[in-house]
């Protein structure tokens, strides 16, 4: 390996000892450090890229990991990870057991706060910062480095709030690069943008919640943020520095097209050109969804559609460019996404809100106290339902049967493939009474062929998928797909239920006098999930029969393929074979 | 009765009526009524006291029910319900069967939006307000009425933040009385007083986010309210309204001690004096939390209490006094709450967190992500969890075991008494490892001697409280109260199981293998509850006895008194008995 600044540094202790003069040098080493191998093993690009001086800045002038660094999300905290001696694990970021795509208390001492959704940094920090003033150690320094977007999520405002009444060390450096994953939104976006532009001079928010504001500065002018940097760290109490920074910086390609290079797949580290996939035969399950809700809205004029800041993710991007006035980005704001989308309901519209599973548990209140409870028809598209894969635990959305089994009025709907989800869109903006979530996994779906003319499906109906004796196997959403591969030579029946909520009584009662033995199979949480509503079934009509439940064991489930989870907790082909088969 | 305009006021119809000049007279009535009812019926008192002058000027001017009215958390909305046709039914307020104490959809159509959690109304409102916009109905008013501690919450910021983009027709009243139940907390309040001052003169707000400020006005002025509500009605896009009130209005003590007065219970309407209650003899479990953590706090220096703005609530107001650097009151902020927690446990302090159950809903995600996920010993207290009695469906605490038993690493405890509470409050900051949920709920104990010596409870473990044959009886907390009383006369057996997490498994092999019938009873959701978690138990080992499950069933339940509302779900010691008889 060519001898460089960058292999030199095992952990900021050697960054500190640099001349700062050399700090760009680096900077360039590990700019070209993070595109080589993110082309090759994939991953965040874009972020890390735009904070690298950043990065290097903050372990240069702070004592980390004494002094506690977080990042919010944590896309951005590559260059961190790489500078605090995990350079030689990151070819294994996000896999099977390497590192993880985020901060992670258990993996580093420098990681001070375990991270991957947004707007939590001030809090914690602000947390940390008043524990090192309850214990004496004044010069303790407690970072925050929060982007644009996350900033604007409500619990980012709840932490500024509360820190403008302290004299608690912490500083909150507000990465302002416009962007999020898509375009930031809103009203504090147009307000930093006016910022930067000079056109707004005085209503500095920052200071008006009684908190030091400085920038905006150069993110990228090494110097610059040194020397701001350093004064801070004289700054006693609570203190805000703006940075504006590029998305990608660095990579030409990157800094063009911020959106597709936030997580590029695999790309050529030379010229930036990405490299193109095989495409697949089948379409994901989030155009499915972005599809057919366009195709419904044209039907239907009271249709309309909400993300919180994920138009890519969810593919409601689709909608917003076909019908702008009809769908909404309301930027990280799942609690504000719920309610707006409960109002709209009060007033005739038909809302399709799309949240991804595992951030939807931002808004729980909002789906019990201002949907369910008053019976509003927002249909709920819970996106990246179930392991999402390589994002890890922060990400898998396996709680949601669970929490959103013990809501009233609630229907909770999972397709096994890409028709049923169709369908059940289409079903639900007929004129539905009360609200319905459907769950649906990240990735590609299993049919070629899924647009097919809209067919209603009756609510609470379950469907016998294949028929034999022995034992029935009960299985909810695109599990369906695993156990059909786990039964091709086996003699059992398989219904997939459709509905967690409500269940199919009738279809119930008949597998239960059918069938000694029943096997639920699901990829949410064992603890009060849908096998959990089948043994509730079962003891609440006397059922004696033999129930084995298969889910997500009580554990948090790292980062690896979805395969290879799915292998880890038993829902993978070969294991349903093998279970299914012990049962006979 | 005698003549009075207010008994002309059978619909806003007849106020608009009124000519202007005898509204201070309507407002006298008004707030008479409010008083002479609230004196003897109880409720909610200073907060509609405050908002009398206003209330009467927004029906005035605007077009009430085609315009849409909402109060967010609604306890100050009796003026509003006794304008709108509800004068009569107002003595059956928060009573089974009656008016509910909050804004209600189904209770009148002047109820825009159902409340009751706060710093929903602006999402809400907004909602509507696109959709009208959607519609072509250009000239419907949509109207959000929120307090300056509801505004802090992270969710009003997201609704602000969203409607600063849009123009849609909504108008956002600040009713800034620098109170919510406890005074308001942190910076936004901080700014508000310097504006009220006359000190903050720059940085607005509200203007920075490209909304239309308008005031401070008196919202005690109903000329000044009037012309200005009138002037808003004709600017288009969203636009904000400051208007200063004082809570209690009119009631020289509500005036005076705010805090009190926000719910006084019994009091003499002509004087305003408390009536006092004959005291119990039995202790709040709040005031055992309250005493229970200063007393561990003298001797634990790493013990901090924490409260969303429930200090007096919870009786973390004990600790603030005691120990005002340990003891914080966020303000309505629960997510934030929850993550400053997490931040401080990492720098090993004990944070004792205090959120009623129905408001920890709002940190869900936070619980998760945050704290567990991370494995950090935050200690949640859980306050108002079950049956809460007169506040009704939004602020009963009976999904809480659904929702935090699916999360790993967290251990749950419901205490069934005072020393329980206190044991495991002592426990849990001798050192735990992980994170740890008590529940226990609004109301009195059942034991005059609670303040024994600390006892060490055993993580995991549940004890026998009654041997018997026939029949084994699982509760979980305090409805093992009912329980006991229940089985009286009854030759069954009783366990209180403490943990719903984990389980004591060795205690439930023995239950298992003894009894065939199994009956499990919590005042939590039989869906994914303590009953639930029973049945996984019961699945996973392949036990067949039969388990029946007591619980609060698949629906909301409305207000009434504890007693009542136990009745009528079959929690009562009646019901129980029955229940217990008819499966021996």
């Amino acid at each position: 390996m060519q001898k460089s600044l960058l292999n030199t540094i095992l952990s900021p202790k050697e960054l500190r000892l640099l001349n700062q003069k050399d700090l760009p040098l680096l900077a360039q080493e590990l700019r070209e450090f993070i595109i080589n191998i993110v082309a090759t093993k994939e991953g965040h690009l874009g972020a890390s890229l735009g904070v690298v001086e950043l990065t290097i800045a903050l372990h240069y002038v702070f004592n980390t990991p004494e002094d506690q660094l977080i990042w919010d999300v944590g896309h951005q905290a590559y260059g961190h990870k790489i500078l605090t001696g995990r350079k030689d694990l990151f070819h294994t970021n996000r896999q099977m057991g390497g590192i993880s795509g985020f901060p992670k208390r258990d993996e580093s001492v420098y990681d001070a706060f375990g991270v991957g959704h947004a707007s939590t940094s001030i809090s914690a920090a602000l947390g940390m910062a008043i524990a090192s003033q309850l214990k004496g150690d004044v010069n303790k320094q407690h970072i925050a480095v929060i982007g644009d977007a996350s900033i604007a999520g409500g619990m980012a405002f709840e932490g500024l709030n509360h820190a403008g009444v302290t004299d608690a060390n912490v500083l909150i450096i507000l990465n302002d690069n416009a962007i999020g994953i898509d375009p930031s939104v809103g009203a504090l976006k147009q307000y930093l943008t006016n910022v930067k532009k000079g056109t707004q001079r005085k209503n500095n928010i920052i200071e008006a919640l009684n908190i030091d504001y400085s920038g905006p500065i150069d993110g990228h002018d090494i110097d610059k943020v040194i020397s701001e940097l350093k004064r801070l760290k004289t700054v006693k109490g609570p203190k805000f520095l703006h940075v504006i920074t590029t998305k990608g910086k660095g990579l030409k390609q990157a800094e063009q097209d911020q959106v597709k290079y936030h997580a590029p797949g695999k790309f050529d580290a030379a010229t930036g050109d990405l490299i193109s996939k095989t495409p697949s035969e089948f379409t994901k399950y989030q155009d499915v969804f972005g599809h057919t809700i366009v195709e419904l809205a044209q039907q239907n004029k009271h249709i309309v559609g909400i993300t919180p800041a994920m138009p890519t993710g969810s593919s409601l991007k689709y909608m917003m460019e076909t019908m702008p006035h009809r769908a909404f980005d309301v930027g990280i704001a799942e609690q504000h996404a719920v309610t707006l989308a409960a109002g709209m309901a009060t007033q005739g519209l038909v809302p399709f809100c799309n949240i991804y599973s595992t951030f939807l548990q931002r808004a729980y209140d909002q789906i019990i106290h201002d949907v369910a409870l008053q019976k509003l028809p927002v249909i709920f598209c819970l996106d990246r339902a179930g392991l999402v894969g390589e994002d890890g635990a922060t990400h898998h959305g396996v709680f949601d049967i669970s929490y959103l089994r013990c809501i009233p009025n609630l229907i909770i709907f999972a397709p096994r493939n890409e028709v049923e989800l169709r369908n059940i869109m289409y079903t639900a903006q007929l004129g539905l009474q009360q609200p319905i979530a459907i769950r649906y996994p990240r990735g590609t779906g299993v049919t070629v062929d899924w647009k097919q003319p809209f067919e209603k499906i009756d609510i609470g109906k379950g469907v016998q998928l294949k028929a034999g004796n022995n034992l029935a196997i009960l299985s909810i959403g695109t599990m369906s797909k695993n156990v059909t591969e786990a039964i091709l030579d086996l003699e059992v029946s398989h219904y997939d239920m459709r509905f967690v909520k409500p269940l199919d009584d009738t279809l119930l009662h008949n597998i239960f006098k059918k069938y000694q033995t029943i096997v639920t199979v699901e990829d949410n949480s064992i603890q009060g999930g849908f096998g959990s509503a089948i043994l509730e079934f079962a003891a609440t009509h006397n059922y004696k029969n033999t129930i084995k439940v298969l889910g997500i064991p009580d554990t948090f489930i790292e980062h690896g393929s979805v395969t290879e989870l799915q292998k880890s907790v038993g829902l993978d082909v070969q294991s349903l074979s093998t279970m299914f088969s012990g049962l006979i």
